[in-house]
């Protein structure tokens, strides 16, 4: 039997209800389910999950009986994410690849070589896109939430808004990042910052390490900000399912 | 003083000769150099490098005075990947990204579930163009070389063609990454081989154990298949250049 079909799902509740337009698309024409055709209904803001079975009723309705909520009991990794504000859809494109990696939080900063400026009406409209594109790499990815999505924000806040004690920010030349993670292994915060195509600016970097942010380089290469990203979280995301004793 | 730009040149010798067409628009139109500035010209295939200047000529040609070739100094890691062929540019992306993690051979396999089916012909003509971006990625990421390209070829063909005793084959659900590689802190050579998307199918994972491949997972979620890999390499950079104590 095929894996029941993942949606996601707000507010669950135990009963039978239409599903939303987009989503019974989604369900009768993308996957052509019909009654009696089993789902994972999850919330992403809750992380809680429910099974769910397609019902007949009233069209053009696509009706649903929700069984009880449960936890997902998917645990995100303890790590937060402090992106620098990239052009055209990198900030999509980071967003959807540190939800399934599993990451806790994602803050979009704006940079001094930000390109895309965002006003806070702007800012408020993406950030309703970039909740979207997590929900998407949540169903995919298997994960039961969402990270918490904030910004963009000014450097001054994000670096204000860390409640963690490991701290990096991913530098060209420095320190290799195992050397600067120490003895972390998945238990606790850890916050890692990446800075916008071109780097943090010198007075940025300068506001970073006051602010407790070890510079971290991945590898002798230079890497473009969204793959040095992605491959940080790589090395976070290995190092934390497989602690190895320092 | 800026740096040089890095201009990858074809057969490094010293002396003075004209740059190639495309190059000289590049070296002219898109960063606006003339006589007197520096490059640093890589020859990617040999792995040398040598400093460059532009000098007057006769025109329409741009003339460059080459120096000395030398060793870059680059060591890619010892990582080979064997990266099953998805479709549309997913293979570029791969190529781009290996490259700039610095991985010293990328071979792209055919493979069940690949859906871009390569004639030998169609095949030959993709290897040209995955070189090309490769070159560009060996530009931006500052190695001296590029890896060795070769593919698409059949899964079998691959396995047999690995030189590496530590082999690992990405899995959604196996033992994590780091247990797998065991003492591996990027001294002897690798191998790592990612499926294309919806993964390897059953009689080719067998073939994969056969040929000593061990499944190997980053973390709980599922990944798509060029996330899964980028990842993977980010952790195999992040380890090789931290050694930790196992």
């Amino acid at each position: 039997m095929p894996k029941p079909l993942r949606v996601p799902f707000d507010g669950l509740a135990p009963g039978v209800c239409p599903l939303g337009a987009p989503l019974a698309r989604y369900v009768t024409r993308v996957h052509r389910l019909g009654p009696g055709a089993a789902l994972c209904l999850f919330d992403p803001q809750t992380g809680l999950e429910a099974d769910g079975e397609l019902v007949d009723g009233p069209s053009p309705e696509v009706w649903c009986r929700v069984g009880a909520p449960r936890p997902s009991g998917y645990r995100p990794l303890p790590v937060h994410l402090l992106q620098g504000l990239g052009k055209a859809d990198k900030p999509e494109e980071v967003i959807r690849a540190a939800t399934a990696l599993g990451v806790a939080s994602v803050r979009l900063v704006q940079t001094e070589r930000s390109v895309a400026r965002l006003s806070p009406e702007r800012g408020g409209g993406r950030l309703e896109r970039w909740r979207r594109i997590a929900v998407e790499a949540a169903r995919q990815s298997g994960r039961g939430d969402i990270p918490a999505l904030t910004g963009p924000s000014a450097l001054e806040e994000a670096l204000a808004s860390v409640d963690a004690e490991v701290r990096v920010a991913l530098a060209a030349s420095a320190e290799p990042l195992f050397f600067r993670l120490g003895r972390w292994r998945g238990g606790e915060p850890v916050a890692l910052l990446v800075g916008p195509e071109g780097g943090l600016g010198a007075a940025e970097r300068q506001l970073a390490a006051s602010a407790g942010f070890l510079p971290a380089s991945l590898g002798s290469t230079t890497l473009r900000t969204e793959l040095a990203g992605v491959a940080a979280l790589g090395a976070l995301v290995a190092l934390a399912a497989a602690p190895i004793d320092s």
